[in-house]
């Protein structure tokens, strides 16, 4: 490929073209384990680029059973939510020199199996895995083969064994919903994600808590089940309004909420003069619908760097039992909620005000 | 890593518990050459399955040099629009068994080339690159190294060496431009990309072209330049209505529309009654702001088809001259231009009409 007949150069090339020892030499590729002054680091990379060095990983993987290359399974990239994860998870692995393979699944269980095997074929050195509600296919082969993975967002049974990485489910489903009470709201709708997935019984038995901790016991046609989409939260909310007099609800996920408000407006109510909505995720886009979205918000960044930690240390101790990792949500007052323009925490706004600020200095 | 003291299933190992030949295996898991009738399929994969076969790409990589890895880096994977790309060529790869590998340059040319870099050392087959507006690093060590890579959304130099998969930028400058004069603006300002990139001075260029083509010349302050973010989008128009008196604004991506209707909202504009709006990309997030946002939308889908085809017909033939593919953008009529709710086809709306009388038949 190289087009001439001279050898590729190898590590102590390098070396010995920048002058320094070959391990001076990895830990600039590396970016570690030890620190290298500026000066040598330039004059290292300046004889890499020379001698068009490439250290050969597929060779050395043979070797030391390392690729430096994880994977990610996600259940659907059209979801803003999955592809805020992504987007930490994917800068937290390239802080750590990690490569990142990405697989859609699309909630589907045989799908996720195809792309675990793709991945295990292609030899990762570890898993991140948002897994299918639909089911849990393809961990056996995981666990057969000891391949070190991380579940996030959703549990996954399996105890000690599996690493897990969760948000406040339980509580953010109470405070989201205690919220709506103080605004004096009584009668609370719940537009759920699918029955099956953990994270959703726990939203749901916030909301049920906060609700009987104030003596409400909400009606069964107050709680509607549905996929995490736009659609799916148009439909329910359709079918809610139908069949229950509400004024709030619960939804929860962001993208459920932007079908919940359509769905609201075709139906000449006003959110939140007659229907309250509080949600859960915290995607961007909810600071700029009309009203704002009032929201319980993931800490994504938190979220990625605690997977690709806790993977890390499974790669280096497989057999390391894991304590599941909890980050905690919070409220981020907007208007959706019926709070008042001075009670509002976006942080969306205030990034925006600062900005010009910066930049008028007056 | 098995516990066991087995040697690992071969294919002919499978090919004979499945009695059929080792080619038709390879056939069932490749997805092809060949059909194989599902019957067959199934005893494969359950032979597959039965033996715990694992083909080994890493070292079927070393002799046909092939990973079956392909690698995209994207300039910002906050970006929906550069999210809803990767969608696309994250199902395209899939359908032709491709694994990818992402990474996030974040606009700049030194990390972008360590993407290269990294990815080269993977041994990918190929990589998809949507350049950083920061430069063309890296792309000497691609072509130095002979790797088989396709351009998108941008143009870099090169001819008909380089495979670009663009859309009608001038096309959608001119378009957009020329809607809002079709609604009686004449003032119409132009918030643009940064100016170092190709596609920006195209859609700059068509809406000059549609402002003199009415005989209206535009003054120079009335075009702003700023990077693909919210918050630029926001600072530019708040300086634009500082310093010139505008009825409208084309603005060259969604993520700064965001910005610009914030910031006209925040100074006490109305949007689309004293500044008109239509912006350029057809993120879903637009469907759900308020005004709902006019915009030229790309055709995501067929940008990851065509962006995978050209590549694997690089990867097949590497010496191949390429074309430049051209996709077309359409107009999304919505409120942000000032069109009357009877002239809009916002199609996310139909869309959840569809379901909703699908699922409430009358």
């Amino acid at each position: 490929m190289n087009g001439g007949s001279q050898p590729p150069a190898r590590r102590a090339d390098v070396a010995e073209r920048a002058g320094v020892s070959p391990a001076v030499v990895s830990y600039v590729l590396n970016g570690g384990p030890r620190k290298v002054s500026p000066d040598t680091r330039d004059r290292v990379l300046k004889a890499v680029r020379d001698l068009d060095y490439r250290p050969n990983h597929v060779a050395r993987s043979l070797r030391t059973q390392r690729t430096m290359t994880i994977g990610l399974i996600v259940p659907d990239l059209a979801n803003p939510f999955f592809t805020e994860l992504m987007h930490s998870i994917q800068r937290e692995a390239f802080e750590s020199s990690l490569a990142l393979m990405v697989g859609d699944s699309g909630e589907d269980g045989a799908l996720q199996e195809q792309y675990i095997r793709s991945f295990v074929e292609r030899r990762v050195d570890g898993l991140i895995l948002l897994p299918a509600h639909a089911g849990m296919s393809g961990l056996e082969h995981l666990k057969e083969r000891g391949l070190p993975w991380v579940a996030i967002d959703r549990y996954v049974p399996g105890g000690a064994e599996v690493a897990t990485v969760m948000v406040g489910n339980w509580e953010g489903g109470f405070q989201a919903t205690n919220h709506l009470l103080e605004h004096g709201r009584r009668r609370i709708g719940c537009i759920a994600g699918p029955a099956n997935v953990r994270s959703t019984v726990e939203r749901v038995s916030g909301w049920r808590s906060a609700m009987t901790s104030r003596g409400i016991e909400p009606e069964n046609h107050l709680l509607r089940h549905a996929v995490f989409q736009r659609a799916a939260g148009y439909r329910e909310t359709t079918r809610m309004i139908e069949s229950a007099e509400v004024d709030a609800i619960f939804c929860a996920s962001d993208e459920q909420a932007l079908g919940v408000m359509r769905a609201l407006n075709d139906l000449g109510l006003r959110c939140p003069e007659d229907v309250a909505l509080v949600s859960f995720d915290g995607i961007p886009t909810g600071a700029d619908v009309t009203p704002s979205l009032t929201t319980m918000a993931q800490p994504f960044a938190e979220i990625g760097r605690a997977a690709v930690e806790r993977l890390i240390e499974r790669i280096a101790d497989p057999g390391r039992m894991s304590a599941a990792t909890l980050l905690p949500v919070h409220l981020v007052r907007r208007e959706s909620c019926g709070c008042a323009a001075t009670d509002r925490d976006d942080y969306t706004v205030s990034l925006y005000r600062a900005i010009t600020r910066r930049d008028h200095p007056s």
